[in-house]
């Protein structure tokens, strides 16, 4: 059995016009496939045309090991996926009777007086030598082809359908077939600092990891209001190559700091859930121009029900007076958009909800409603507990719902640090 | 000059480890080209690999007329984008003196002492024959080349930077190599069927669609409590085509009735702050299990102060008694996740925030918190006016953000129904 060392990933068809934020497929095979040493060189969208589609997979398989297809595999003329995998591979479509069989059997259970329509039967028609993926949660059933010391994995594009079936795969042909040498990624989250100026204090560490055994691969990802460096290392065994990440990973936290907020893969709302909860602490927000952006992060967590009993929206001056009990002349003399309203707001909710921690933020996420003084993206975060009150003003680029996003970034970052 | 038809996006570097939620440049361009009537076939993502990316540079030109590659510009070795290029093309690299010039500049205006590394000189190394395109947000300049009636664009990858100097290329010479016949899409948004149903009941049209001319081809999403039709058409004027697609979208309107919720590229939250301005009405959302997410959603429409004012977010029982009004008794006596007290929480914050509506949203978001009767996914939805009060009970699939975001979908479109 040859050795599978580089893959690549391709969704067919519909993605390609699909906001990509909902193709979650490709980032959970990468992971899989790392965990078994394979490393995903490419990956690409490719609309339902059978010509393209064929001649990518014939340019892909020239580089890779391995390629994983998904989507296509349906009963419309638009599903092209098998087709085009016989087409570069040069093999014949045949009929799988089994698979024939089996769509029968389900279309006669979901009580159809008809029988099957033969359109249907085109889900039966694979790459000669294909081996069927049984799908448990939908019709169209995966493949697996091996070709002369590479493999094809044809999958259905459904996430529900499609991780049942990957997971077949890794238990089986996958894992017969890789090297048993880890990729394993460490992903650093920082916040509070700049790319360029993290770049700078890292680079002794970036020549030393380079020249170690195992090597460390590190990439800065730079995303509004937060920096992630990814760390990676391959090796014969899980034992060093998480040693060897977990070293350099202290050596970050030695050289950036309180900056970093996260080093095990958690979210900026985890690591504030887990200090409220370690803490035995509740918090409560009086959102603004955040809209409930706060709490709907906070309650994202699994379990933030231990510390979140209550927020509240405070979009008018007047539901912040009625909520929150922000004198009007406050609002009259500094503006909605304020430190003193920011903090009687985080003090208002704090009261209301007798919470632990109150968070106020007010702000201009536009397009509207900046001034020369206060223009848009002007976000004024108040944090206040019993004995300790913070606040900050700051000035966030981007469109509405980026300063909503760096907003709330940066009240709960404001959280982990009172808490840390 | 050659008329530019097809076209292939690579984003190069770091996005393959990206959350590709991230990446908004590919649907950016995809948007651009596509009124020039350029049809984008593939999107890829490459790692930094040299290599692979000419390989993948040269197998992508052999099937289309333009290639925009998207970042690895900069002035590292992992930025790898110009030298792949000139493999791919097989033209030497070269010194653009006036690039080296302007870095120079850049440099000193920023007030160094010391003079420019000469590693940065790597960004003034083109492929020979590439022009410049000027970058006025940052240091990388993007390049532009003819090579073989084909053309290569690349661009660094921050959105900041593409945006402004893809709009230089699409009024310059993406223009004039453009074939005039722009390609036009419409997206129709549909709530409460499911995709087969939808597709059952436009076979008729799409045979239609398949046969007029100009050809229209339809492409079903099914997305989480939401299902896209897309309509495209190309023709040699806009005006032919706009008319043609209006007159499908019509068609598809007819046939499928209310369940269509946006013919427009408007979101749900659009629809609804839209109904919401034009009645001069207001909303206000008591949230349970959705922590914030319909006000949030709510409020990242520009203008949305209009309609709204306040909301609660009342995860505990006692909050919902405190802020809402909802009897204990009730709680005790129906459970937190029940109509009653869904529409005594509609009503409560409808009295609280005096507003036209109000929305009352309780359910078991997950992963625990499930019991066989009230399992995890179900969720009580209510919507509450003076004269109208609805409420239903909803059992959705998938993990707990999955569950939160289809419940905000039924609570959004239950307000539209009420105001349609």
């Amino acid at each position: 059995v040859t050795v599978l060392r580089r893959a690549a990933i391709v969704a067919v068809g519909s993605e390609l016009l699909t906001p990509s934020k909902l193709d979650t497929n490709s980032l959970h095979i990468t992971e899989q496939l790392n965990r078994l040493g394979l490393d995903v060189v490419v990956k690409a969208v490719a609309g339902d045309s059978r010509d393209e589609l064929t001649h990518l997979i014939g340019a892909l398989l020239e580089r890779v090991d391995l390629l994983i297809l998904c989507g296509g595999l349906g009963p419309t003329d638009d599903d092209v996926t098998r087709e085009a995998v016989a087409a570069a591979l040069n093999r014949p479509l045949v009929e799988d009777e089994a698979i024939t069989e089996r769509l029968r059997e389900r279309f006669k259970a979901r009580g159809f007086a008809t029988p099957m329509p033969e359109t249907n039967r085109r889900q039966a028609m694979v790459p000669a030598g294909a081996v069927v993926i049984e799908n448990t949660k939908g019709s169209a059933p995966g493949l697996w082809i091996d070709h002369h010391g590479k493999s094809v994995a044809l999958l259905p594009g459904p996430p529900r359908e499609l991780k049942p079936m990957l997971a077949a795969l890794v238990e089986g042909p996958l894992r017969e077939r890789s090297s048993g040498e880890p990729l394993v990624r460490r992903v650093v989250r920082i916040t509070g600092r700049i790319e360029s100026d993290v770049d700078q204090l890292l680079q002794p560490l970036y020549r030393e990891w380079a020249a170690a055994v195992p090597a460390i691969a590190a990439t800065i990802l730079a995303q509004p209001s937060a920096i992630e460096l990814h760390l990676s290392a391959h090796a014969l065994s899980q034992d060093i190559v998480d040693r060897a990440l977990e070293s350099a990973v202290q050596r970050v936290v030695d050289t950036i700091g309180a900056d970093v907020y996260s080093t095990d893969g958690r979210t900026l709302e985890q690591v504030v859930g887990d200090l409220l909860a370690a803490n035995g602490l509740h918090v409560a927000a009086a959102e603004s121009c955040t809209g409930g952006l706060i709490t709907s992060r906070l309650t994202d967590v699994p379990g933030s029900s231990r510390y979140v009993d209550q927020s509240v929206i405070t979009y008018s001056n007047d539901a912040k007076t009625e909520l929150l009990a922000v004198p009007t002349e406050l609002l009259n003399a500094h503006g909605a958009v304020s430190e003193p309203v920011a903090l009687a707001m985080a003090d208002g909710i704090r009261a209301r909800a007798r919470a632990d921690i109150g968070v106020g933020v007010t702000g201009i996420a536009g397009p509207t409603g900046g001034t020369p003084e206060k223009p848009v993206g002007t976000v004024v975060v108040a944090v206040t507990a019993a004995s300790d009150r913070r606040c900050r003003t700051f000035r966030f680029y981007g469109e509405r719902e980026l300063v909503k996003f760096q907003a709330s970034q940066a009240a709960l970052d404001m959280v982990r640090r009172m808490l840390s």
